[in-house]
């Protein structure tokens, strides 16, 4: 039966990271434990939603988490209640010892708190991915190609496949991750520096932003590995698995095309706040659109909710070349694309009031495309 | 028709603390309004909830409001949509201006923002309060009173009267704050440097608490006036009024006892966090008591949920004294207790299992005493 003892702000790091795994209204309720075990090097925390899984161990080796193991074993623990327990010990360390009949005392100063756990055969068995062939990734650079795309996936569930964002490996080296909900499409490549195996797959965008979370910036790299249903992102301590949506993503490289009428380049922000005053006007009413008119080299925006009010704006532009046009869309996507770029200017490219305009960024430092089609109006 | 200029962080600090009073879901669907009311020296800003109203007075003479009238007039406006649009806008200032139809336009950098709103006479008349022999508090203090107090107020309808906090002045002098929901009990008392009219008023606890948030510690003193039906806190921009509870208190001096058998003196914060892992343990059962146990010179709590675990700790105390005793009680009670002290160590006395204890702070620096009333258990 198990027993260690801990530092307890290591332990609750630990305890937080795999928590995000574990949702207390799963459909499967054992799904709301979180999962202990104990050998006699290393201790490791296990949480599931059944879509992403997280293992967190920890090893005797690391000194600041002052883990002495007596004894080994396993068991299931309510997640949310232990976690509360635990932070709300009062020294800087805890004991930790299972009794008869799978119950667990926690001894942490004067106070001594007795909780039930259940039988770890209970747990469902996570599936294994073969762990050969690395693809090594920096970890600070795939959570910003992360942050650039996953946003434009769909949150419907009427196409499944479209709430995932696509993956791709080909000719060992060039990288793609793209996510679209059919109104707007995002699109980073990245050219790796060392060939590896070739893939395909489609992650659902929350696993990823869930990952994004887990993965802390202090994590250097990741390691990523695949399976037929699973995807695996690894570092020293954390396994983060999640589960791969199944169906053909459809080919979005066909929306990309080259040639355009009107180009306009504006300081990043300076748009998005303009945008974010015509979301507050365009938001009250139902048509919910903001209208670009450019014409004699100058480019205003106008909302009209017959209801509420209206606005006007010119917007200011660092260059402005091409034909006059007047283009209607929604503001959500215009500031949500904003949003996910990092550099400080964005170059818009319009081909006409009905076909997708395309945002890249203004200095075209990154290999990063986005796409958002217009709403037709009268 | 109105129109003025001003500096909008400024009218924004005065937006957010009118808003207060605002709700968007109240039954006299007007009161979601703002008024602006301009006349040649200032702006005034009111919102109501019908419980309380709040008027915000911005001069000319304000410096850093950069008020500028060119004239005068009195509208209404939606007032949490009003408020995001301020605060939208892209420049330091903005222009105001009421145009036909009771509309108006916002000016702000290039942004030309037209909104609707309505005839002032719409609005409800807020009933005056005559402002002469103010009593004059320390902001600070007044708001101190209303934390060791307010809380301990009941949240349940059933006796409309409870939901109050009761303030009374005797004798010219003596200023007392009492609130109880029957299961506890908070009293503060004050005697004031110079002697005013005697009164004995019963305001709704959520009033005191919107008071103490939108009355900063900046503001150094608060006139208090009162009517048959209201109550008013004025400073130099603000005034604050709020609708009395109408109806008799309960006499609470009664249940104020002298003696006692056991008194134990406790760190304040060391009792609260032990209570508090109490609580996690005690809050899962139904039963959701703590129980004391007091016996050789020693106090140790213990909680048993059967379904979940237990708890047993042993208290550190700075002092113990007089009888052995075993009480039970809801630790939510002495958790909100301990929290509404701000002094270092507290001294708690018993007089039997069935009894109401008091606290007390330990240093006895203020005129303050809590009540909490055990549970009976078997």
């Amino acid at each position: 039966m198990i027993k260690f003892s801990i530092n307890k702000t290591f332990f609750l790091q630990a305890l937080n990271a795999t928590k995000r795994a574990i949702s207390s209204k799963n459909a499967i309720p054992i799904l709301s434990s979180l999962k202990i075990e104990v050998n006699s090097q290393s201790l490791t925390l296990t949480g599931s939603n059944g879509q992403i899984s997280i293992e967190n161990t920890i090893s005797t080796e690391e000194n600041d988490a002052g883990l002495l193991i007596t004894n080994s074993g396993s068991i299931l623990l309510e997640a949310n209640f232990f976690i509360n327990i635990v932070s709300s010990l009062p020294d800087i360390s805890l004991d930790f010892e299972e009794i008869e009949q799978h119950q667990i005392v926690l001894k942490s100063g004067k106070s001594e708190i007795t909780l039930k756990g259940k039988d770890v055969e209970q747990y469902p068995r996570l599936q294994d991915v073969t762990t050969t062939k690395p693809l090594v990734l920096d970890t600070k650079l795939l959570k910003t190609i992360i942050s650039e795309t996953a946003f434009a996936a769909s949150t419907q569930e009427s196409r499944p496949i479209l709430t995932g964002v696509h993956l791709t490996l080909t000719e060992h080296k060039e990288f793609k991750s793209v996510a679209t909900d059919s109104h707007r499409m995002s699109q980073r490549k990245l050219t790796l520096d060392s060939a590896t195996d070739n893939f395909d797959v489609v992650i659902p965008s929350r696993s990823l932003r869930e990952f994004s979370a887990v993965f802390t910036d202090e994590i250097k790299t990741v390691e990523v590995f695949f399976s037929n249903s699973q995807i695996l992102f690894r570092s020293e301590n954390i396994s983060f698995y999640a589960r791969l949506l199944e169906g053909n993503y459809p080919d979005t490289d066909r929306l990309l095309v080259n040639n355009f009428e009107t180009e306009a380049v504006f300081n990043t922000n300076a748009l998005r706040y303009a945008m974010e005053r015509a979301y507050l006007i365009s938001n009250a009413s139902q048509n919910g659109t903001v209208k670009l008119e450019i014409s004699n080299n100058q480019i205003t925006a106008h909302v009209n909710s017959p209801e509420v009010g209206k606005v006007n704006e010119e917007l200011d532009t660092e260059s402005l070349s091409g034909n006059d046009l007047t283009i209607s869309f929604n503001p959500t996507y215009l500031i949500e694309s904003l949003k996910a770029l990092k550099s400080e200017t964005v170059k818009i490219r319009f081909v006409s009031p009905i076909r997708p305009f395309t945002l890249t960024p203004g200095d075209n430092s990154e290999n990063f495309i986005q796409l958002i089609t217009p709403v037709r109006t009268n």
